[in-house]
């Protein structure tokens, strides 16, 4: 039996690929399953089954792909409600293939359908689980957020099922099974994942914050609260989850070039230029109303914050990069790239302009200043632990929520963490009509070296 | 949404195909597996699912053969002890392609990997079932049997699981639910059977003898008891329905042409001699040791009562005819046919013998003659309904268990039915050595015809 684990920066996601005997499971697939197919293909394998652990938020998922155009099953828990087909698991359904065998749990909390799936290499062990494949239900040092189907069910209840489901059906495993997850520090789907990869059970009990709770009503008031804001394509990417996606070539095969007239021309009737070059070098020199959203980042995450799904987005990359540009918003539901600036940025024929930023030495002097708006654009948890004064906090995640707030006749002076995210937010602000935005160079690190006075306050809990 | 069922007379078996937008779930197959592929090829669909509703005893199934060459995923209930790889299914698992879903309900009592099927057609009605595939739990005028398993659990114990598997599982359903059973009439898997293909939850709970039972314990020792005998091959197809078939290609495709001269070699060095022409035919003349199974009966069932798997069997049928032999062998898992005599019957060269029968009014004269054995080889409840005074009860189900009850110096009369199980059993006993071997010609029947005394006993449990 091989165990291979695929990990994906960008939305800091964790699938997994189990190969025994020529056949294989996928587990929890990015959207993009070229990876999967070679990988099951070196080992001479076929790919017959997908297993979702949930209907996911925060990426769009490849399993459709595996079931129409590579003829897999999937496999979903029972409470599922999908409009493709699959195999609705119950608690104790078995999946056996070659020396593999994977059964699984039903572990409602994150969502209603969530399942984990524990994996027994039947060669080594067929009594002692390998490992257990915990989805959003368990992450290292985490456990799954109850609180993103508040529409439907309330936060607390879904976080009573989550102790029940994490009580009776994951720590009962051996302490040794190890624990693999669904994602890692950064992902928007809790609030305390470890960056490791992988973890055993016992390890958790002993150190997961959330597994200290000494009684179900602490478990539910320490998972049900502080959790970061769910960004904006959330909902959307449920949606197409549940539908399932259609194949990613139909998105990557249809990208065209544009000259600049093209684009130009493109940009009257609606379309977006989304630049994916580093913020710096953006700042420098760019296409009027374009979107900066770096490839060097989690490039994913917020351009979901900053395009919605009826979007059509032309993009400016370094030459060779636009089919991982229109790959990577594809993983979170957006195919919205319709094509990309023929030879990047230096063919550009049009008007350009720098994009100024605010030195952190110079922030100082206006911070009194009612003229201005100072927003700060992170995670209420990062923006709680340290701030400048007189700052508000409008996270990114929802920020097209939140511009309602801002006024477009004074000036905006934009802060995040590195001003990675302040580019964004201040192209997306531009965008929207706000003429007047800057932001601060080099962020909040920037502000701490250069001495500026730094609000701190703790939050252990809070660190996205 | 289509759904056909496939009954196969010589088994008393029924399978079930279900299609729905290209793709196809096959129920209980058959071991020759040609007609479901042909009906899907013909509605444009395709097999991609197996579901077995438990490890039969009383043929074999083609599950493996759709899961090694038509690349089909095979289900089961998750207790099951199998070697193949499957989709163990728990209760409430559900599988859905195009507008049919399948629930399944895990349904204890004839064995405990049981599970019954759920089917809903999407199209018509989301909410109420459409019919109940029932595989040997519940009948068509009976229920499963509880007495299979009873080396490793006692059949009080089955009845037990029987009795609330059917009550909270199958009962429970509408009404109006139709009812598609695994068995009919002249199935060994069970007593009292219908010979009608389906039925309606409503219309069992009205009359199925089993249903009627006021309590558990009378619903147990009403099941428990007056079972047929299991036929001697019932524990093989087991074993080899854990296993999974060979493809029956590999069995029909090797066999061979054999000349007079080469069948007598064969004889020689052990292999049996299987003429499957009417009782009738084979009475007028036969080759000296063949042992007569004719194929226009349950063909199967009483060639699986006489043959082991270790056999060599050369086939003498009408030309033509010699693979449906061979498959209708590989229904049961006896694989064991290698050939055929090149011509059938006409063109044996070697020395013949008739077969000469017992008159039934020549029957009378002899009754009271200590040396004859007077065997009735029907089934326990047959003989104890009506029967010849005199006659032992040996049946042929388990015939080659009672062999040593049975002296091979005095004559042996055998009687059945209608004297086409007596020639099967005739020809097994001389086969083994009994030089003294005559049947009643036309059986119970004929006997009763030429006003013979009958001894009638009620005994309305028990049909087989």
């Amino acid at each position: 039996m091989i165990l291979e684990t695929y990990y994906l920066d960008c939305l800091a996601q964790a699938s997994y690929l189990i190969i025994s005997e020529g056949e294989a499971l996928v587990i929890d697939p990015q959207r993009d399953i070229k990876i999967y197919l070679e990988a099951a293909k070196k080992h001479n394998a076929k790919i017959k089954y997908v297993f979702e652990t949930h209907h996911h938020a925060d990426f769009v998922s490849g399993h459709l792909e595996f079931a129409k155009v590579h003829d897999a099953t999937i496999f979903m828990g029972k409470e599922a409600k999908a409009d493709f087909n699959f195999v609705g698991v119950a608690d104790g359904s078995v999946l056996r293939f070659g020396k593999a065998k994977v059964e699984f749990r039903e572990t409602p909390g994150h969502t209603l359908e969530s399942v984990c799936a524990v994996l027994f290499d039947l060669e080594k062990d067929a009594k002692n689980p390998e490992a257990v494949f915990t989805g959003d239900t368990l992450f290292i040092g985490d456990v799954g957020r109850p609180d993103l189907l508040g529409a439907t069910i309330s936060k607390e209840e879904l976080a009573t099922m989550l102790y029940n489901s994490l009580q009776t059906k994951l720590l009962v495993l051996p302490n040794e099974t190890k624990v693999y997850p669904g994602h890692g520090a950064g992902s928007m789907c809790g609030k305390a994942l470890s960056n490791d990869k992988v973890s055993t059970i016992g390890r958790e009990k002993d150190t997961n914050y959330a597994l200290q709770a000494k009684s179900k009503e602490e478990f539910i008031s320490l998972v049900a609260t502080n959790q970061p804001i769910a960004p904006k394509y959330f909902p959307l990417d449920v949606q197409i989850n549940r539908k399932g996606a259609q194949p990613l070539q139909n998105v990557i095969g249809n990208l065209r070039p544009f000259s600049t007239q093209e684009v130009v021309l493109l940009q009257n009737r609606g379309a977006k230029i989304l630049d994916v070059r580093s913020h710096k070098d953006f700042s420098q020199n760019a296409i009027p109303s374009s979107i900066n959203v770096g490839l060097d980042g989690s490039f994913a995450t917020w351009a979901g914050c900053v395009f919605g799904e009826n979007d059509k987005v032309i993009i400016v990359a370094q030459e060779g990069k636009e089919a991982e540009v229109a790959t990577r918003l594809s993983r979170i539901g957006l195919d919205i790239a319709v094509g990309y600036l023929a030879g990047g940025i230096e063919s550009w024929e049009g008007e350009m302009e720098p994009k100024p930023r605010l030195a952190p030495k110079d922030l100082e002097s206006i911070l009194e200043n009612p003229n201005f708006q100072f927003v700060d654009i992170r995670g209420v948890g990062e923006f709680q632990t340290e701030r400048i004064e007189n700052f508000k906090n409008f996270p990114l995640n929802n920020l097209s929520d939140s511009v309602a707030n801002l006024s477009k006749d004074k000036e905006i002076i934009l802060m995040c963490r590195s001003s990675y995210r302040s580019s964004v937010a201040r192209t997306f602000l531009e965008n929207l009509g706000f003429k007047k935005v800057t932001d601060v160079e080099g962020g909040i690190l920037a502000c701490q070296e250069d001495g500026l006075k730094i609000v701190t306050e703790e939050c252990s809990m809070s660190k996205v």
